[in-house]
C-alpha cells in the first residue's frame, strides 16, 4: 500500500511541478486541489471567502491575472473553480467534520518561485519530463510536494472519518513566497475555532532523508518593502547637470541599507533583492525601483530594521534630489512551536524506522508565512508546531536545479497521519 | 512648390514617426527608403554589402530580429528589401552618379529611441494620429525628420542630375543611437572615394526655428560598455552569508564610476544609464547587468575614462567576490568640422531669409556617430561639416514628449540642396 | 572595617582615575601596583618577563613610550619600577604562595580609554577633584576600580596567608582595550599551572548596584585590524586626474565593510571605528588610515568576518589604484564560563545581602580580553568564570561622562575574597 | 650685478624656506618683510589695518597663534613687528609713493603648505641645509621664492624712485593656500586707488625655465567648506544598534560628492581633501570632520557645485540620523587677465634672452587667491594680469619633494622691474 501512496504522491507532485504558478496566480493548482477535495467529501471555502481582499499584498495587475487564468484553463483547470478566483483569490481551506472535538488545522503552501528552471538533462524534472512548462516560474522550494502530501493525506483522513472526532481543516495557502497569503486567509476566517495547527516543510534544515525535526522556532519576523525613485532624465552627454539621477540614489540606498548596524538583541537581516533603474545608456536615469526585505528574530527587531530602512531610503532620495515612494508588500510575525506539540510529534516520529535521526527542535533563522498562522492560533489560546521532514536535495532551495528525494513526501504523509490520529482518534 | 515639398516631407516624417524602429531593426524604414531611391534612379548598396558584420555592435538576438522583420512586413514593408537585411543588416547607401567630379556624401540617420511616447492628446503626434505604434520605441530625436529630408533631397537632386558633375552618395545610417552604425558602414566601404561629407541635425543646439549653425566641433569621443556581474544566490533570510551579492557590487561600481576625477585636459562624461539586478526579494542577488558610457572631448580623454572605468568595474567585482565580464557595445571618435566647409554653408544660409540667425560654429559637447564618418573622411584627406538646423521643440531630445517644428525640415532640405549645387553644378 | 576598606578602594580608584594611561603606557599604574604588592609580600613578575615582546600588538612608537615614561615619573611613579617597563612592558603578575594546593588566578585590567573626560562640574570626578589630568585619556570603563579592587583584595588575602593553601596569582593586565594584553601575558607564562581563573567587571550588564552575575558566556571572538592606504597626491584644482585618491578608497571600504552579510551561524559585528585621510583641502588625498574590528560569537564567525573584510579592503584599494597594507592589531578568543565555577560564585553571592538580584549566567555579546585567559586555562584542563558586579552608572561605558557607584568596588572585593576562601581555606 | 641680485634672492628664499609658516601664522615671514621694506623707505600697512577681522576665514585658535608667535620670536623675528600681528593679522602692504600717477599693485603670496618635507639628502634643501625646520610645514608651492622676488624688486624700485611717477603698492599676502587672504586684505583697503595689478607664479604651467606666460585666464572660482557630523557613540561590540555612525555618514557624503554630475557649461571640480572620524576602534564613531572644496570655471558653475554639495552633505547626515554643520572656510572669484596688460608684458619678455618661449595667454584651470584681487580691480575699472615665470621643477607643486630652479626668481624680478618701468618711468 505504501508504494501505491507514493505513486499518488508522485502523480500530484509532478503535475504541480510541471505547471507552477506564483503567488496569487495559483489558479490551476487551486482548481486541481478543490476538485479533488470535493470528490473526497470536504467542505470547501474558496474565492473571496477564503482570502480577504484588503489584506492581499502584491497582487499582480488585472491583465496579468486574466492571462494566468487563461493559461490555467489551457493547462486543464476546471473552469468552474477558476472563475471563482477572479481577482487573484487563489487558495482554499477544506473542512472534514468528524463530530465533536477540537479543530486541528494543517497548512500546505502551494505557490511556486519566479525562477527559471534549468533545461539540462541531468536535472531529473527535465529527464523525466515534468519540468516547468511555464517560463520563468518553477517549484524551487518544494511546495509542489507539500500540496501533494496535503491531497494524499486528505484521502487517508477521509477514509478514517468515522474513527475520528473533531474537525480537520486543511489550509492550502497561496503566496507563501513573499509571506503574503497567511495574513489574507487568517483575516478571512481560516483560523476560526482552530485549537491546534501543524505545518511542515520538506528538506530545509532537515537536509537529508531520514532526519525529522519535530518543532521549529526562531522564525524571523519580516517586512517586505517596494521602493520607487523618480528623478529627472537628461541627455547624459549634452546636459549631465540637468538630470536628477535615480540610479545613484538607489545605489546609495542599497549600500547604506546593508550597513544598518547589527543588533545586540538578536538576529536581523536585510536584503535589497532586486533593483531596476534607467531608460537608456545615454540618459541620466530618471527612475529606479527596488524590492527589499528586513527580518528580525523578534517583531521588535524587524521593526528596528524597518525604521532604519525607511529613513535611509528617504535620505538617499534627498541625496540626489528626487522623489520617492515606499510601499509595504508583505510581512509576517516571528514564531515558536509549542514544546508539548513537538513532544507528541517526536514520539510518533521516533516510532517510524524511516526516521533515523529525530530532533526535538531547531532554530529556523528564516521567515515562514506559517508563523503568522501559528502565532495567531497561539494568541487565541491554541498550540502549534512546525515540522521539518528530511529530504536529500539536488541543490539548495530557491535555486534553478532544486529537486528533492520524493520518498520524503511519503514520510511526511505518514507522520502527519499518525499525529492526527494520535490527537483525534476516538 | 515649397508647400508641395513640405507636404512630401510631412508624409515621410509622419510615416517614419508612426513606425519607429530602433538600432539594427530599421527593416521597414530601410525598405521604404530603398524603394523610393530605386524609383528615383539611385544605385543602392544594402544588406551585407552596406554594414560590416564584425563591426556591428549591440545587434539584438536572432529571435528579436526575426520578430521585428515580421513586424516590418505587417506594417507594409516590401518583402524583397526586408529579406536582404536578415541578421540586422539595416541601412543603405545610394549613389547618384553625375559624371566626373568629386564624391560628396550626405549622412542621414534613421533609427528611433527606446522610449515610450506619451499617450496624452496635447502631444501633436497623438492628436494628429501619427504617434508610435510600436510599444517602447519612439522617434524622440528627430531622425524621422532626417530621413524625410534625405528622401526629398534625393528627389530634387535626381531632377537636377544633368546639371551636376561628380557623385552624390546618400548614406542612410542605422543605429546612430549607441553610436554603432557608422563604424560598420565605414568598414563596409561607405566612404570610399568620398572627398566631402555633410551631416545635419534638426534642433539640438539650434534650439529655435530660424537659427542655423554652419559648422560643429567638439564632438565628444565616447565608449559604450555593457557589464555583467555574476555572484552566487542564497536564501537571504536563512543563509545570507552563503550568497555573493552582485547587486551590491554593481552599486559600488556605479557610485565609484561617477566619482572618477574630472580631467584638467577638458570635458569628460560618465553615466551608468541602466542597471538591472536580482532575482527575487528574498534571494541574495546573484546577477547584475548595467550599461554605461564614457565620453571625452578628445579620444585621449575618453580613453582615460575608459581605463579608470574598467579598473573600477573589476574592483567592485572583487569587493563582493564575484565574476565579471565587460563588453564594448559602441563608440565613436571626437570630431571638428572644417572651417572652409562651414564658410560655404554659412554663405548659402545667410542668403536664405528663413535663417534669422546664422552662426559659424558651435561646440557640440556631446557625441554623434557622424563624427566617425567625418573624422574618417578627414583622415583620408577630405573635408566635412556638421550643420544644425534650428527647430522649435515641444520638449527636449530623448524625452517622451519630443516633437519639432516640421518647417525646419524644409529649411534643411533647401539649404543642403543649395550647398550641393554650389559644390557640383557644372 | 567595611568603611575602612571602602576608603582604601576610593583612594586607589581615584588616584588611578586621575592619572589614566592607555594600553602599553600604564607605567605609573603598574609602578603603583608593583610597589604596593611588593610591600604586601607578593612575588612580582614584570617587564620583559611578564609580556612576550612578539605578541605585543599596537605598541606605541619609542618616542611616545618615552614621553609617557617621563610623564609617569612626573606624576610620582617610582623610577625603579618604571625603568623595568621600557619598551612598553607594562602590567605584571604577583604570586602569593600559600603552600600546596591549586593555583588560582585573578585577572584585573588596568588600562584607560582614549577618550577626553568632560570638564563639566556636574561630573563627579570633576566636582570632587579626581578627573583625568592626562589630556585625551580617561578611565571610562571602570578599570580604575578593577585595579583598586585587586590591590585591596591583595591585602586581605595576604593577611589570611597562613589560613590558605595553594597559590594565588593576581594578574594585573595592560592593554585590555584593543584586547591585546592577554595574549602577550599568556605567552610569557602568566597561566603556567593555573587551574582556576576568575575575572570580573563592574557594571556592564549588571547595570544597577545590587545585581550579581555569577558566570558570563558568549564572549565574542574579535580581530582588530589597522589599514593603511597610499595613493598619489595632486593639485585638486589643476590636475585632479593625476591624483590617486586614498580617501575615496577608504570610504568605499568602510561602506562595503559594514555591508558584509549577517551570518546565519550567530552574532557577528564589524566597525570601522576611526578614519583619518588627506593632507589638505586642495590636494587629492594620497593617504588614509583606518582602524576596524570584527567580532563573532565563535572564532569561526570572526574568521568569516575577517576574511570578507580583508578582501573588501584589497578591492577598495584596487578601485582607486592605490597601495594598501593591513596589520593585525589585536584579537581574542570567544569564551564561556564553567557552570561549576558559576555555581560556587552564585552560592557565595546569594549569602551577601548587598546582592539583591543574583543571576547565574548572562550572554555577554561583546569581547573581553579575559576570554583569552579563560579559554587558555580551559584548554589546559582548568576552569574559570567571569563575574559582573552591579553598579549604578552615571553614563554608559566608553562615554565621556562615565562614572560608577563606588560601593560596587566593596561588593566585588568581598565577593572575590569569599570565593577564594571557599576554594583555598585549609 | 645680476649675480649679486641672484645672491640676494637666494638668501631671502632659503631663509623663508627654512622657516615656513602656514596661513595666518606668517609671523616671522611678515616681520622679516616689514623690517626690510621699512629700511627701504616704504610705508607699511600691517596688523589689523591690513586684514579685515570679519573676513579672515580659517584662523587657527588663540593657543596655536600664540605658540606660533613664540616660535617666530625664537626663530629671530623682530618682536616689535610680531606683536602687531596678534590674532593672526599677518601680511602687509607697502607703498612707495613716487608722486602723481597711477597706483600699480604687485601681489606676492608668502604662506607655506601643511606638508612634511622629505628628509632625504638627494633633496637640495636638505643637501644644502635650508630644509624646513618647522615640522609638518613646507614651502612646497614656491611662495618662498615669490616673497624673495618681492623684496629684491622692492630694493630695485626704491633705488629708481626719483625716475618713477605714481604709486607702487607691494602686497605681501598671507593665507593664499585656502584662498583666504585676498578677501581679508581687499576688505581692509589693499586695493584702494589701484588701477593696475600684477601677480605672478614661478613654475606651474610654465613648467621649464625659459618659458614665460604673459597673461593667465580661466581661474577657477572656488568655495571651501568645513563639515562637522555629530552622531552618538556606543560600544561597537555590545550595543552596535545604539550608535549613530558619523563616519559612515561622512563616507556616504564623500562618495556622492565626488559623483556630482559634470556640467555642460564648463569645468568644475570637487575634492573632499581631508576626513577625520571616530574616537576608538571599538566605539561607533560619533564624530566626523571633513574639508572640501568646489571649483568652477565661472562663479555660476562653482555655485552649482556648492548647492549640490550642501544638499548631499545634509542627506548623508539624514542617512545615519545625525546632526551636521557646514561652515564656509574660504573662496575666491574666477578671473581673466586683460589682454592689453598681457601685450605689454609679452613685449618686455620677448626682449629678454632668458625667455626662450613666450606665450600670450594660458588657461589656468585652477584657483588662485590673486583672482579675487584682479577681479576686484577690474570691477573698479582697472586692469590686471597674472604672469607665469618658467622654472624647472624637482617635483610637482604641493608635493614633499618640491623644489625649483632658483634662477627663475631672477627672471621674474627682472621682468617685473622692466614692466613697472615701462608703465611708470617719467
Amino acid at each position: 500500500m505504501t508504494e501505491q501512496i507514493l505513486a499518488e504522491l508522485l502523480n500530484f507532485r509532478r503535475d504541480f511541478h510541471r505547471y507552477p504558478e506564483s503567488g496569487w496566480t495559483e489558479f490551476r493548482t487551486t482548481a486541481v486541489i478543490a476538485k479533488r477535495l470535493t470528490e473526497l467529501g470536504y467542505d470547501i471555502t474558496m474565492g473571496e471567502q477564503a482570502t480577504s481582499k484588503n489584506q492581499m499584498m502584491g497582487v499582480p495587475d488585472e491583465q496579468t491575472l486574466s492571462t494566468h487564468q487563461e493559461r490555467a484553463l489551457e493547462q486543464g483547470a476546471d473552469a468552474c473553480y477558476v472563475s471563482k478566483m477572479t481577482g487573484g483569490h487563489t487558495g482554499l481551506w477544506a473542512d472534514l467534520n468528524c463530530g465533536d472535538g477540537p479543530t486541528v488545522a494543517l497548512r500546505f503552501d502551494i505557490d511556486a518561485n519566479d525562477i527559471t528552471e534549468v533545461q539540462d538533462s541531468t536535472h531529473r524534472p527535465v529527464k523525466e519530463g515534468f519540468a516547468s512548462e511555464n517560463p520563468g516560474v518553477m517549484h524551487a522550494c518544494g511546495h509542489d510536494g507539500h500540496a501533494a502530501v496535503g491531497l494524499v493525506l486528505a484521502e487517508l483522513l477521509a477514509k478514517d472519518r468515522s474513527r475520528l472526532q473533531g474537525n480537520i481543516r486543511l489550509i492550502f495557502q497561496p503566496a507563501e513566497e513573499g509571506v503574503r497569503g497567511a495574513r489574507a486567509m487568517a483575516a478571512a476566517g481560516a483560523l476560526t475555532n482552530v485549537e491546534y495547527i501543524l505545518g511542515f516543510h520538506l528538506g530545509f534544515q532537515a537536509e537529508r532523508t531520514g532526519i525529522l525535526i519535530a518543532g521549529t522556532g526562531d522564525f524571523l519576523a519580516t517586512t517586505k518593502l517596494n521602493v520607487w525613485y523618480e528623478g529627472v532624465p537628461s541627455h547624459a552627454g549634452a546636459y549631465p547637470e540637468k538630470g536628477k539621477n535615480a540610479l545613484l540614489a538607489a545605489c546609495t540606498a542599497a549600500l547604506n541599507l546593508h550597513a544598518i548596524p547589527r543588533h545586540s538583541g538578536g538576529a536581523t537581516r536585510i536584503t535589497v533583492g532586486t533593483l531596476k533603474a534607467g531608460q537608456g545608456r545615454n540618459i541620466t536615469p530618471p527612475n529606479a525601483y527596488f524590492e527589499l526585505e528586513t527580518r528580525g528574530i523578534t517583531s521588535e527587531l524587524d521593526d528596528y530594521m524597518r525604521r532604519e530602512a525607511e529613513r535611509i531610503i528617504q535620505a538617499a532620495a534627498l541625496t540626489w534630489d528626487i522623489k520617492y515612494r515606499i510601499e509595504t508588500a508583505g510581512g509576517t510575525k516571528s514564531g515558536e512551536s509549542n514544546p508539548e506539540m513537538a513532544d507528541l510529534i517526536e514520539r510518533e516520529a521516533a516510532a517510524m524506522p524511516v526516521f533515523t535521526e529525530v530532533r526535538k527542535r531547531s532554530s529556523f533563522g528564516a521567515s515562514e508565512d506559517y508563523a503568522h498562522f501559528m502565532s495567531t492560533v497561539q494568541e487565541q489560546g491554541g498550540m502549534g508546531s512546525y515540522i521539518q521532514v528530511g529530504a536529500d536535495l539536488a541543490s539548495g532551495h530557491h535555486t534553478s536545479r532544486f529537486d528533492f528525494d520524493e520518498r520524503s513526501m511519503l514520510h511526511a504523509t505518514e507522520l502527519l497521519y499518525k499525529v492526527i490520529k494520535a490527537m483525534l482518534v476516538k
